[in-house]
């Protein structure tokens, strides 16, 4: 029972209280009436040279035996203890697949996304769909779809995983989690099927299309993302994160998924960003280029293949501190769920 | 007073009640109980060879000045009488902008879509933004955009003008007009800027992104169309319409307009769809290839720059006489209208 | 053929045009280009003492056989023409069913309200369901439902019908109609049930509501009604319509149907409303009270049991004449067809 | 640092990660693979006995003033230890507020409902509107709007409070909170404004309403909720619930706020339901009546006044001991969180 007695003149009040499991709210005032979130998530930067020794390690530590079922190296905020995850909400880490592994297949409902590393010509396949993997796409596995992943190149396949299972799992206590009778999935679709039905944006099937809450499209490729990128820099820009693009649901333009939010960021050569701080937290993956993100009084220097945790209600700036080259983010959010809740809010810096 | 009065036993009832303005709906049973819906719209096929002489001689005819604001040769059905459109709601034509003209500047309730299909570089300004013109894209000038056209390049420009007039000004007398001040109206905003901004597909600007009705994309590129006609046509197809996409909001996946509905379609070499029918009428262009389509009974053989009028909830069927090319078509559709409305019905042949 | 052929310069290519069913737009500048819409609706007014009289004799014109299936006098707006409507959209009548008939059970595709006028205790089946009607209940008779009208009761029963027939069966062509096998349907659910169970406003069953477009509570009763305007009264009026509710859909809060808003309206003792325009149009049904519309230029003079005809894009205000009494009307609108196809516009007066 | 570092043969290893703040996903297994979810809430049930003492003698314990803004008995969960709350993600409370006093004004993120236990004539304000408080009424405070509570009657005033506070703050770390410089706010609309202006159901004032996310309806009257129990029981009933309502935001059709719905329900003489279990959790309390509620293996019996805490995803069925009197249940829950993130699920037992 977690209900404190404090010493003093209703002590045996407060006990009585206690053995009812019943509490005084009049005794948690501080807790009750601070103005604004008591973050409880740190800032953090892990730098490639952190992890990347010891995915690769990882190798020799898992065999690609069935008990074993996904070789991640995770990535765990110091400042959360048992909460165990990147931000409060969201859980990243690196996976590493090797030539002619397979990771087998299962389905759970925390939602999921890949951010390819490393390699070209592995897969994953979702829904009987396999998606080959190219570096930097995006790869989507949302809630309770089937999923394996199996690397048939002859390199190591590395990638960014990002789900929600703190969210899902710590604080709503709703994650189910079922393995598939066998290894992998049957392939009922054509390759990359989802890419060639949605994946032409404006333009989509006129007939029958899917109404699912998570997108269809299971896969976005890089290539659109950097031409994107270059586009969108021609006309317009946020003053608090550039040159900023969210992948969308190709049939509502809403999130990806209804608890994750993916983002492709481009700093410009020299730019730096004005500060804003929001409700929602995120994890950036460094794609290209050096600069740094100052979040609350700490500046953090940033290069290619470096991982860092943005914590809820922190002011924070970007800076690209080449004049060359662009600096280009991966991230990943919880914005979906703070806008689904009637909790999103945004503050600019004066 | 519409009001006919039957001789018979009750005549002075009858005039009784057309003089008060009165109707005795029990003589109206044979339309009242008419179990399908009376179409008075042809089906109608207009040759590039009927119009494209008359358009080019409508350069004679019409000099540019400010009085003939658009020079614009009208697809007239000729079973509609004084409603006068291409269908019952849809009004298309081909309009001629000859080199250093300038179609003035204003805006209207009717909604607009141009197709191009000669010429290039030429422009639409859409809301302060330019649009150039390159054969086969899709120009949108939603519901009171100001737009104003205008032709820098040294050859015509002609296009299909397709509007919802019939339906806007004739059945809901909800058509207002406004012109510009001045021809031109001032270019705010960069070339192309709502491609830029708005054009990647899934890949949509993370902030502030804005909430209209209408697409705030003004162009469809023709290549990004091209690409994902023949992207889709590896995975799925319809069996009406076989490799047929619609052009979307990108902010919503709804249609481009709330009573207009773009879509191209590919009839892959040899196909030949099974009929349906819709309550929703639809204007066609070809754009490449030949074939027929049948309406009802009769048949219509198509080719390159053919218009083809398709009444509502009529049977219909699609076939590409080449086994060889695909055959490309592009049309004009009522259907948000229908499905907005809770009138949208859609039947499969047997 | 509908195209004008123009004495003039270049009458033989006009005459060409013409042959081949195309036209030339620019020789209709002055309607393409007239500011605002041209109204062909008139605004008028019925008197209870108009019609009252025909629609009892209409007894005696129809006699209660399969044949004559809806003893309907409907209101006929005298500058329509052949559109025939009571609007460009809306058809209104009032219908008689004497002690022992049964209007047979039939379906169509306009969507129909009835406003009870006088008797109590016939019914209207609707889906199964049987619905009693009391005076100034609102019963709705959405698009394809089946529904059947009956009198178990001493006396006649007279009741308002309201449709969207020129919209639906006129301008978009898309009117179906189905008769039952038998005169009446079955009754297969408890009498009322809607009511009782869609019917307590926010409190609504908390598993498996229906996600119908239209309305599922099909009757809403005038008690219920009566009370809401008292409430409204005290705390909030608007400028043009004074006490003005709407009956909405319990599941959405939107329109009872997509085509249709049914309204109740208390003008209170002495108020006279600012007059504004708006693109819809309505009928109005004097439920209690006396006092005027002024329409445009001209004033209207009502009292209980008229009915007025309010055209699109009109200038009009509301007075009630009495100092003493509430005036109570009861309305029926295509609102919802202009706010769904993005033409809703409405205008204050200065 | 919560990595666990494990003794074997990768000592080294797990060492290294940890002092990176990595982790090795592949020793999380056993969580990582569990089929459903660890739920850590545990069923139980607070009698009237166990805490109205105890809620009375916070009389002596708290004097009104400033410092203990809240005179609240916590119901606490006892199997949640830190996280602190009737179940996972809500907290709810029994407050009193003796005549003359004042709860002083402020909001917060967290959202808040009242359901009246005891008392007649004392108030909450919302947002500039005086609430008069009846038994039984339910009363609304969203996200973010100002309240104070008055009791102004000569007796003690007692509700029931219910908020997200585990979730917005525990969970989601967005729990802002603000004074309001006074005590009391301005009463600045008519007394029950929201109810008058938004409480009759479906009719709705048919200009200008609000779009809020939350209801607009501040208070809903216990008689309606009666009504409409009584209503709903003569045509449907739930097997899991029997005649089970939920209070509805009444321009949406949806849940009254986004992290909180609300809920009345009737057990009708005699009645036993087929159990199921959801992911969502929910709080009741006993307004009248005897029965029984089992929460897995274990029957909880209740009277009025009493409180049961409902775990996410367990069995449970309720039963009305009673076969004379109807027993009544009033019960909060955070079914609106699953919902928006696509994780709710529910499940009959066989």
């Amino acid at each position: 029972m977690a209900v404190p007695v404090a010493a003093g003149p209703h002590r045996d009040y407060y006990a009585a209280l206690a053995e009812r499991n019943l509490a005084a709210l009049w005794q948690r005032n501080a807790e009750t009436s601070a103005s604004e979130p008591r973050v409880t998530v740190a800032p953090y930067l892990w730098r490639r040279a952190d992890y990347y020794e010891y995915l690769l390690r990882a190798a020799e530590v898992v065999t690609p035996e069935r008990g074993a079922e996904r070789r991640v190296v995770q990535f765990v905020n110091p400042a959360l203890g048992d909460r165990f995850g990147t931000t409060h909400t969201l859980i990243t880490g690196v996976q590493l697949l090797l030539p002619g592994e397979v990771a087998p297949s299962h389905r759970h409902t925390p939602a999921a996304i890949r951010f390819i590393l490393q390699g070209d010509g592995a897969y994953t396949t979702v829904e009987g769909e396999k998606c080959v993997m190219r570096q930097h796409d995006l790869i989507l596995t949302p809630n309770w779809t089937w999923h394996d992943h199996g690397n048939e190149s002859a390199e190591p396949m590395i990638w960014l995983d990002g789900l929600d299972v703190p969210l899902v799992r710590g604080a709503l206590q709703a994650a189910f989690y079922q393995p598939y009778p066998d290894d992998r999935q049957p392939v009922t679709r054509p390759d990359g099927a989802s890419a060639r039905q949605f994946g032409a944006g404006a333009l989509q099937p006129a007939w029958g299309r899917p109404t699912s809450v998570a997108s269809p499209l299971f896969v976005y490729r890089w290539a659109q993302t950097r031409q994107a990128l270059d586009a969108l820099a021609g006309v317009d820009a946020s003053p608090h994160d550039d040159v900023y693009l969210e992948y969308t649901h190709p049939h509502t333009g809403g999130h990806v998924m209804p608890t994750l939010g993916c983002y492709a960021q481009m700093l410009r050569p020299g730019v730096e960003t004005r500060a804003h701080r929001h409700t929602s937290s995120a994890v950036y993956y460094v794609v290209a280029g050096e600069g740094s993100t100052t979040i609350g009084e700490e500046r953090f220097d940033w290069a290619r293949g470096d991982v860092l945790a943005l914590p809820p209600w922190t002011w924070h700036a970007h800076a690209n501190r080449s004049t060359r080259e662009p600096a280009l983010l991966f991230s990943l959010s919880d914005q979906p769920v703070y806008e689904a809740l009637g909790l999103y809010r945004e503050e600019a810096a004066a």
